[in-house]
């Protein structure tokens, strides 16, 4: 590009202008921090410790075990899974939330194996992505082996080649955790259907970041993650989704009581609830899914703004100016965007590879130590798994002037070197 | 019995020399409220409020992502699975705080499965109890469907001759949460050792209620409900043990990435942690397990005045009382405690089966109307599964007072016929 970056006082322009701007007072952010790792950890709504201190105080304490019917906690479930359906593309009574997405993706995994063995038992491969998030391929991994099934990975750019007759289920993260690069979920759903394979979805850098339309694709299951762009606080519960036409008629081994029709007639045998609750297990975490309704809650106060569709103009306003202006301030570091050029691939992260004289690790240390909150993901230092920088972009409260800050302190980090004073060497356990 | 009753007075003098009185300071309960069901969901501790605003405000809020060290967030399941540990007769590091318990008994009892089945390929049966928690049911439904076993539920008193070589696991729920009658732990599972049986405890209704000793009795596997007796809040999470014979060489097929030896290193292949950290699963609750953390403590405090077993005693002392104040005061109506009598055999609950001219469903509402806080247990009304009054004991809060003036009401909602009014027909969705 040719055109000059846009100044600080640009970008104060733009957040001047922004419509989505007052979304910000919603949260309560720390001060002195540029935070942008709201994919990993998103921030805490400012209503979040009321509505704690409301659950714990009131209704426990003073509710006791009244508040499972007088404060609504045996619905919860099901009252937080539709505001999160409006997120995803889904229909009221299509999401609940619980467990952890790892919890749920066994569920929904093991649901999609058993449909899709049950209707061609000679189908033996579950198909993902080498780069998913680990979890995904761990337990893709035991259910594997327990179905006489076998994963297979792939890069990104082979899963439409791979996917053929001998795929039971298409198993991807729709946004990779690494790169931000995005699939499209559609094209690959119609293509995995047209070979009779199922699709599972992780939404984990999904829900609340990009527009999601799960019905819309014809997607078969769906997961997804409560404290990343959902803001739902650390360990939220997760969500599960299936679609109208497998959710009634398919069990999952994870049978708890909160999934029985009648749970609280304590039968002996288990007989699913009708629909999506049967995803449900054991009891769910009451304080946790009421604190992540707050978080959801931040995402659909933008709806009359335009919703998901303005937060994502904005997410890709902003990933493009981080990228521009790394372009233009940092281009003597030799840092290189893996994450999509192209809009309709990317998810709202930029991930900047490192060249292998830059330590990524201690540049993130003094990034941090300045008050610029992103993460860093290690990779084995090829140039197919690179170290990275990684920035989340949270339109709800980034702000163009933060894109530019966060540039102005890498920037300053490179040229001067700063990165290798030695406090920002030593590698902590979490990162 | 032929002595006369304690009268109120005589339980105020049980109450002011009861060494263990102090320890209701730790809770805040609700004026006007007698509860007797903290087998149910326990009531909040007075420090519950603090650390639930401590963890959302500071730790998420301020700290955000940084928290997972600088907090200890991901030591959690550690560190409170130490202190429980202290509880059930289990060394440190031998448990930890995960997920819900149905969710924990579907590891434990698959990694028994798998051992068992490992060692004795012809052995299918998984033995229980016919009236075990339902949840235990299903999940065990569910798992020997996938391992082709099959799941054998018998009467308490048939369980010992029922344990042959056909059978590969033992699954008992220590105490009955219907009839509060408790087990033999470190019998039948000498007696499932000696015919080649793993066990598996549910400690749903044991931990914080009664001495464990798991390490004593040799046990296989335990899980255990952190919302109970525990006073750890609603839907806190729950914990999972497995002796140290076992630990180390068992996977399980929730194979999420917390339980990964590296999980911070991103492998594609899943490796186990080694121990029991190979039982985490998804991201934890953070929020949830800090405030369990809380109700664990107020078990803690006990430890100077005596513990467990001054807890126990005092358990029986109040669960004593209230057997002979109904039987002196209600006499005419027919009530019948299921629970045992003998000591030896029962847990920290007292049930009475109601006669068939008894609703025992408005009996328990009107005494909820005058702040006595029991439960209602539906059966189908057959001398085998009568419907139950249900009182749980909590020696850390409840009083012998408490008891004395729980029974004084009872036996005036039964004397005046008050449970026959009409606003007291109607069953709510949760009792």
């Amino acid at each position: 590009m040719t055109t000059a970056p846009l100044t600080r006082d640009d970008c104060a322009a733009l957040d001047a202008a922004d419509p989505l701007a007052p979304l910000r007072d919603q949260f309560t952010l720390p001060p002195g921090v540029n935070y942008l790792d709201g994919n990993s950890l998103g921030v805490m709504p400012a209503t979040a410790p009321a509505r704690a201190q409301a659950v714990v105080q009131q209704e426990w304490g003073e509710g006791l075990i009244r508040s499972w019917n007088s404060a609504g906690w045996i619905t919860l479930p099901q009252r937080v899974g539709d505001k999160i359906a409006r997120l995803v593309g889904a229909a009221p009574g299509e999401v609940v939330v619980a467990d952890s997405t790892s919890v749920n993706l066994f569920k929904v995994l093991s649901a999609a194996l058993t449909l899709a063995r049950r209707q061609a038992p000679g189908r033996r491969v579950i198909l993902s992505e080498r780069s998913n998030f680990p979890t995904d391929l761990y337990i893709a991994q035991s259910l594997a082996a327990q179905h006489g099934a076998e994963l297979e990975l792939v890069a990104p750019e082979q899963i439409a080649e791979r996917l053929d007759e001998r795929v039971a289920v298409l198993m991807l993260t729709q946004v990779n955790y690494r790169t931000g690069a995005m699939h499209d979920m559609a094209a690959l759903t119609a293509r995995a259907h047209a070979v009779g394979a199922l699709t599972v979805w992780d939404l984990a850098h999904s829900a609340g970041a990009i527009p999601v339309d799960l019905n819309g694709a014809g997607a078969d299951f769906a997961i997804g993650c409560g404290y990343k762009y959902l803001n739902g606080g650390p360990g939220a519960p997760a969500f599960v989704w299936a679609h109208a036409r497998h959710a009634a008629h398919i069990e999952q081994p994870l049978s708890g009581w909160m999934g029985h029709a009648s749970p609280f007639t304590f039968d002996t045998a288990y007989r699913p609830a009708a629909g999506m609750a049967r995803y449900l297990c054991g009891t769910p975490s009451v304080i946790g899914m009421s604190v992540l309704e707050c978080g959801v809650d931040t995402l659909l106060a933008a709806e009359p703004l335009g919703g998901m569709a303005a937060l994502r103009a904005k997410s890709l306003a902003l990933s493009d100016l981080v990228l521009a202006q790394v372009a233009a301030r940092c281009a003597a570091h030799g840092l290189r965007s893996v994450t999509p050029a192209e809009h309709a691939h990317r998810g709202s992260q930029v991930s900047l590879a490192c060249p292998p004289e830059l330590d990524g690790y201690a540049v993130m240390q003094a990034l941090i130590e300045q008050g610029v909150v992103g993460d860093f993901r290690a990779g084995d230092g090829t140039p197919e798994q690179p170290h990275l920088l990684r920035f989340g972009f949270t339109p709800l409260y980034t702000r163009f002037v933060d894109v530019h800050d966060a540039v102005t302190v890498l920037a300053q980090v490179l040229d001067t070197a700063a990165w290798r004073a030695p406090r920002f060497q030593h590698k902590a356990a979490v990162t």
